[in-house]
């Protein structure tokens, strides 16, 4: 990769705040589809390349089956325009793969390209948005703005949709519940997990497994071990370095092992005594001895996988030995983790046995042992866990979560609204996707109760919908659709962010907390209708009554008239 | 990213074939799951870390409702593992992640750790592979290996399934027919989309759009305009350069966009001479003005999207005049493409209109103008324009291909088999959960028609199969499904691409290009009840005798009895 010289794009002395490259150091010019570059050839060609162009990027329908969204990939959107300069490398790549043609001229003008005419609106990121409402709003020479279209979707995309995933996911495990993202082994590709990993936080997990996101941006990492690594021991006698110390330093334990022998006999007592659930006899012998060593390298933070062998006829005792011996020295045990079977079951029957523990050897808190459930889980299983009843603390969530398995893509667009001050709509024969034309404005109405009522948009020049003024707010294409409302606040949701030289003031971006924090607040301020699972209310998305007389003579002015014959 | 260091990772002088790093400079030791580092803690601190473990990498069930699956992400793998090593930086990251009890014994030991003790076999990349069969075998200290599981799954996994995919789309397009991928914009994060371009070349697909992917791997780009590029332009009026050098450069058109339009009222007058199909008519300005322009800076490959106002009423004239225009010139038009619409009917319709103008205008081969399709295309889409017939001749296709939509995730697995020479087993209530333990050999057998029949496991040491010897093969889990198999050929599946300190040849990894042949020569291989969409054979996975055997006293051995009651 090219190192990124700490100047700004049109070569002056950077300014106090520089913004980073992207993450990803593969996100670079050439991240882009071919036509970007043969457009801008074409472009450049007939000198239309510094036309002044105005772009929305948007998506027409809420993933999920849901109705509502998070926006999420703005910070790394920002860092991609603050930084877009194509190196000698990627220009003459550029070059090799246009045609033979192609004039001189134009690999000059690449090399002195940047984004510093370029402006960039955006609603902050973690924000509830809907579709149809312009996410970001670029304007600039077109030609660049062209080749911002491929990456800037691909950063928007793949990150709304799984913060989306991880919100519904949170949804439906409720706040109490810790959320862990798992995803790392299934997702799609290596940076499909790390851009899983953060937006997932965004969306309100809690930590993740993945270290090099940890790394990346300071979320919280949790993991302890893996069936192989219980599979991995024989039995108990393989473990030589026996001793451990109390958690206060004062005592040392020389043989632990025997004193978790010592607790898993009174423990098999207890169950024998009490007869007839079918849970005594032999725990699994190199099960006990990989928590036993799990617990001589973790005793701060011991947590153990109980379903190798047998949940309750195994897993669990030995769980509890260990715990029990590292409760004698002052150790607090972690907890379990459950990663097959019958969840709603299983720790339901784990919690009596937790409380059974505290019980018969008066062990307080004992019960509230943590119960950490994994495998396969998703939106529906976490919904029937919840209506079955359960006692799982925490859920380990991968594959359905980071692959947004039950829609594994969201179509966010990026289409030509104006060009040198020229409103431009792109018509199709299915009227979703007929586009708003016109550089417009977006507000977020509020009413009485506090929840966000209409989104709408007007023109650049319209005045701005004020407090307590009465405003016509029409559906875009449909003429009965239209409602009066009278806004107790009103949020202007485009910031600027990447001011090029208009010289607006740039908002900065925030941290991931941050947002994290602006996205766990949006959710709550919504009204529940829109939230909930099953038939949730649309939100509604409209146009000021100018903006929609507009749209309709713009239409009408480009369609061809057909004749039916 | 840290430069890394052209030695071996045991210190050694580099040999000659020194492998590079992975594509993405985020595959660092640090993409893995917290838990295999706290595991590898758990490890070292019972002085396990160095018992010599075999893990093998499979998959249990084929994606997309198919009987097969391409093996991908090998070549990725080998590199991570061949340049696996810990800087400072991540050393002090894991320090400060783990808990901080941590030994600095342990943290000495990770500076010191690389592959050089790992033995890698695996499947050669781009075969046709079948679930519970070993893709890759891993074996080394015990430590290492599991730190090498989740980056090696998370390379196998994406890269398989999209590969497979690819392969799919290719099998119901049909042979003939130019298949180009389009999803970077839709993709999950800037190397999902990168991943995706590579493996779908591998399954079978011709080229991308996607730059950052041609420049990395060599895979041809395709790409034109944009529907922003066509609704950009207001009017012919606005082209200021019009003239045109022959193809040959031995005439010169001085006004081009004149040419155009006296071929547009040619069109236009025997449409109207013809009458009565609805389709005569003023086309739009601004679409043919972009088309102009476009031929203007590219002459010699012009390719036209054709649907932005109405494709047959405006976009197929408006194409057909520059055509003309640039026929005149000597220069041969590159053909349209179709983003909306019923793809059907419109490419007929179409194909129609380039013979008439073949016809009428006595253009030789200008009925055959190449036709690609676009929008939201899959399996299905392409199978129902086969049945309802047309004349597309490539397909550009995106978000389905690329997010692999139908099934977003294979569920690769990475499994313990041996420790210290002493088989292990994962058991669980699901049957199809159960591994097979022992360090295995993988054959896969063919028949007297030369396709594979069946493919055997067996333990390390039993004799390999004969070409012409009858040979029992048993379903690992089903003991009465088996069958004698007489093999005409016998591959021995796993190959070393990474021999550790065993002395064994290193296999080199092939190019690109290789890999995408063996691939499409492996499919064609196979017996066509396997591969067809609806309903297709299983293709057989069997065990030895002597393994099957092993596998079931093992089970029974591990297994705890339960008590009815």
């Amino acid at each position: 990769m090219d190192a990124k010289a700490r100047i700004l794009p049109n070569g002056e002395a950077a300014p106090a705040a520089v913004l980073d490259s992207p993450t990803n150091p593969m996100v670079t010019p050439l991240l882009t589809d071919l036509y970007q570059y043969t457009m801008a050839y074409a472009y450049w060609k007939a000198a239309k390349h510094n036309d002044r162009a105005v772009f929305d990027l948007y998506f027409r329908r809420n993933p999920f089956g849901g109705e509502y969204t998070i926006f999420a990939g703005l910070e790394e959107c920002i860092k991609f325009i603050a930084n877009f300069k194509l190196n000698e490398g990627e220009i003459s790549f550029v070059r090799q793969s246009l045609s033979g043609s192609c004039e001189d001229g134009f690999f000059d003008y690449l090399r002195e390209l940047d984004c510093s005419e370029v402006e960039a609106y955006a609603i902050p990121e973690g924000s509830v948005v809907f579709p149809k409402v312009p996410l970001m709003r670029i304007e600039g020479p077109v030609a660049v703005v062209q080749l911002l279209e491929t990456p800037l979707l691909n950063l928007v995309n793949f990150a709304s949709l799984v913060a989306t995933n991880a919100a519904r996911h949170r949804f439906v495990a409720g706040k109490s519940k810790m959320l862990l993202e798992f995803g790392l082994r299934r997702a799609q590709g290596p940076d499909g997990a790390i851009t899983a990993s953060k937006y997932c936080y965004i969306g309100g997990f809690d930590a993740t497994s993945n270290v090099a996101a940890g790394r990346l941006f300071g979320i919280p990492l949790r993991g302890t071990h893996s069936h192989a690594f219980v599979s991995s021991f024989m039995s108990p006698d393989e473990i030589i370095e026996k001793s451990l110390k109390s958690s206060d330093g004062s005592t040392n334990c020389e043989d632990f092992v025997s004193l978790v022998h010592t607790w898993l006999n009174k423990i098999q007592a207890v169950q024998w005594s009490k007869s007839s659930n079918g849970m005594f006899g032999q725990t699994n012998h190199s099960e006990l001895a990989a928590f036993t060593s799990y617990a001589l390298a973790f005793p701060g933070s011991f947590l153990a996988l109980v379903d190798t062998y047998d949940v309750m006829r195994s897993g669990i005792p030995n769980f509890c030995a260990v715990a029990l011996a590292l409760n004698d020295l002052g150790y607090k045990a972690g907890g379990i983790r459950l990663d097959s079977g019958d969840l709603a079951y299983l720790s339901s029957e784990a919690r009596k046995f937790f409380q059974s523990i505290e019980k018969e050897f008066r062990i307080p808190g004992f019960g509230k042992t943590n119960i950490t459930a994994s495998n396969d889980l998703n939106e529906e299983t976490l919904d029937a866990l919840n209506k079955q009843g359960h006692e799982v603390d925490a859920y380990g969530i991968g594959t359905y979560l980071v692959t947004c398995y039950s829609q594994a893509a969201l179509g966010c667009v990026f289409k030509l609204v104006e060009i040198n001050s020229q409103p431009r709509i792109k018509l199709s024969e299915d009227v979703t996707k007929v586009s708003i034309p016109c550089k417009k404005r977006c507000y977020r109405l509020y009413g009485k109760e506090g929840y966000p009522l209409v989104d709408i948009l007007t023109g650049e020049n319209e005045p701005i919908p004020k407090v307590g003024e009465r405003i016509l707010c029409r559906h875009p294409f449909n003429e009965s659709k239209r409602a009066f409302v009278v806004p107790q606040k009103v949020d202007d949701l485009l910031k600027c962010y990447w001011p090029g030289t208009s010289g607006k003031p740039r908002v900065e971006l925030p941290s991931l907390k941050e947002t994290r924090e602006r996205c766990i607040k949006q959710l709550e301020q919504m009204r529940p209708d829109h939230m909930r699972r099953l038939n949730p209310t649309p939100y509604k998305v409209s146009v000021s009554g100018k903006l929609y007389d507009f749209i309709h003579f713009l239409w009408l002015n480009e369609a061809p008239v057909g004749e039916l014959q």
